[in-house]
């Protein structure tokens, strides 16, 4: 049971409702107001096909105030041309008319399938009830009415003690197929208390998303409707430096704990499974071979069979370009070594790493002895259960 | 039922056997052997992590000419080190040693399980066994020896007539993983009895593999163990410009039936799909676009579940860059539009392209309307089975 009265932060209400989009009745629209109009910052997707609602909120965002976000599931409104702008115009315009602000002050989201219309009338329909639902307590309710595939919600919160003040950091996200999580959307929003100049906003989020939800998410490879959004609604004067850094671990580790959830929660898997890659020539190698091994359909499907089968770790290291000898790497499962020099360590760890994992989790760590770069990527394994979801989605 | 008497080649003989490296007792050993030293050319890994067996074969085949080839499949001989140069040394060694020949003249080839020691053994001690049932007949029997995961043996063979004269070409393979085929091995060779100067030979093999099996394989993305062998035993004076081409038609028309069939047995497969991209402001970016599309793990499980989801499709477009906007692609499936313009063309389109998609094989076009760059891949569905396979194949 989620405890919906940990998840507030000062400044922000939000709800949710089922308004229809959802054929099963499920909960599929969440509204997200600020008391007064909040600076804002956001990430988006690189991907060239852009969902309306990234247009419009990159848009809005850009504006640098957002007073309310309208989040909506089962329909992703991209590849739908112009009505979809239309859509997102409206959907958000209605909540500008309750709130009476500029519609430029509220910002769409949205998630589901791609290229059928968004029902806009049951949406429109919906706000009113929906705005007078909001609650310091309706996170969880919005958390939940962003799901797809997500088999819970995903919140996280955290403190900030600054002297004598407590601020809050308070997101939730919704999460993405694990094959490559690039490919299914990933949705979050993040809002604080703290007063942060806008300008910090922008730089901390771009920092921030980069250790998390990036390492989920490979750089450049992403969805139609990818979008961490970040409001701000603190009063006074900013934070000052010390304040700031403060704040930051704690941003940091909001956004760390969803990437996290996110991973736990890859469709259709059973194994929660960390990549790390150290001794890489530069971080970007690391990078890069972890991703290599991480995304590796071959490699997924073993860590399902609890199949310690560093070969094909190998064969997947080899692939990556840069400064190392991928004939040398050494491997190893949860500190057991399968693998020294590029070769075999012999059976018996096979027999330990192999009983590693059958359980729920564990880290395969593959030292390139190449010099000090180091990167480490969340990921699942390939089961059945991806095929199954992945095949049935729409129907 | 294959007949054995069609798949023949003047002056090369083959034979296969069970010689003990598959615990099942199926067939793991294959010899084919020239009457004559052949002149020889190859196509090898791009993966940096090369199997001894590549090592050892790519310094033997550089000599020009190849007396033959000894083909195990149940073990990679891939990261085994010293040991495994060795052993390749060794089980070349006793092939040379009752074909009176030197090693220099025997090349290995290996697939199976990566990190294993190759069992030299069993091999060594099966060779003079496997030599004395050489036939002309016996090709079928040595593409059934290096099987993994293959269904069925792969064999394609044209007949080649020059004025008067009647060569042959001749090929057999062994087939790949299906999500990234680059991953799992691909192993194919081609005998001519056609009289080929040996820089033909290498030119024609690199072309030809290119929109063959480079057409089903991303380039440089290949894996440990990776091999295209083309030998030519013809006599007598080299064939002039206008044989060459008619010859190379037949090697190129070999090559792609053996890439066809390798699709089609693709691991877990129950769908063949061709995936064609038109319109591209050049032919890279069209491939591009099509390994984007026919390598996302979210486009194949909807091949799989007969959805003519093209927003998944969009998504993997918008992945590309290139001098194309992605939002204008049209697409269709077997003719049947599903998206112009970026848009979709209503539910009754989706309707009969999923009536097409519930069948074994179809043709998705993405038509990028931005110059005359096009390419085909050839993919498959991603379905349960190829999870099993993946997971258990060690086991």
């Amino acid at each position: 049971m989620i405890d919906a009265e940990h998840f507030v932060c000062p400044g922000f209400r939000a709800a949710g409702c089922a308004c229809g989009i959802k054929k099963n009745g499920e909960p599929d629209l969440a509204l997200i107001v600020a008391d007064e109009p909040a600076a804002a910052a956001a990430v988006f997707t690189k991907n060239r096909v852009k969902a309306a609602p990234v247009l419009v909120a990159a848009e809005r965002v850009g504006g640098g105030t957002v007073r309310a976000v309208l989040m909506n599931s089962g329909n992703a409104n991209a590849c739908t041309g112009t009505e979809g702008m239309l859509a997102a115009r409206k959907t958000t315009g209605a909540v500008a008319d309750i709130l009476d602000c500029s519609e430029a002050l509220v910002v769409p989201a949205s998630t589901g399938v791609i290229g059928a219309p968004l029902p806009v009338d049951p949406i429109i329909s919906s706000v009113d009830r929906l705005s007078q639902t909001l609650s310091p307590t309706g996170f969880v309710d919005a958390a939940r009415a962003v799901m797809t595939t997500d088999t819970f919600p995903k919140l996280a919160r955290r403190p900030v003690v600054i002297g004598d003040r407590e601020y809050s950091v308070l997101g939730f996200a919704k999460g993405a197929g694990m094959i490559r999580p690039d490919m299914a959307t990933m949705l979050s929003l993040v809002v604080t208390d703290a007063p942060i100049a806008p300008d910090m906003l922008r730089c901390a989020l771009t920092e921030a998303v980069e250790g998390t939800f990036n390492a989920v998410t490979v750089d450049g490879d992403t969805s139609t409707n990818d979008m961490v959004l970040l409001l701000s609604g603190g009063k006074g004067s900013f934070l000052d430096e010390a304040g700031i850094d403060i704040w930051y671990e704690n941003l940091h580790s909001v956004l760390s704990e969803l990437a996290e959830l996110i991973v736990r929660d890859g469709e259709g898997a059973t194994k929660f499974v960390t990549v790390t890659v150290t001794g890489a020539p530069d971080e970007i190698t690391a990078r890069r071979t972890a991703y290599a091994v991480a995304e590796s359909p071959l490699v997924k499907t073993a860590f399902f069979g609890a199949d310690p089968n560093w070969g094909r770790i190998m064969g997947a290291v080899g692939m990556v370009p840069g400064d190392f000898d991928p004939n040398r790497a050494d491997i190893s499962i949860d500190g057991v070594p399968v693998a020294a020099d590029g070769l075999g360590t012999g059976s018996e760890a096979e027999r330990d790493a192999s009983r590693i994992m059958t359980g729920p989790e564990f880290t395969v760590t593959i030292d390139l002895k190449s010099g000090d770069g180091s990167f480490s990527v969340m990921t699942t394994d390939l089961s059945y259960e991806y095929v199954r979801i992945n095949a049935d989605y729409r129907s």
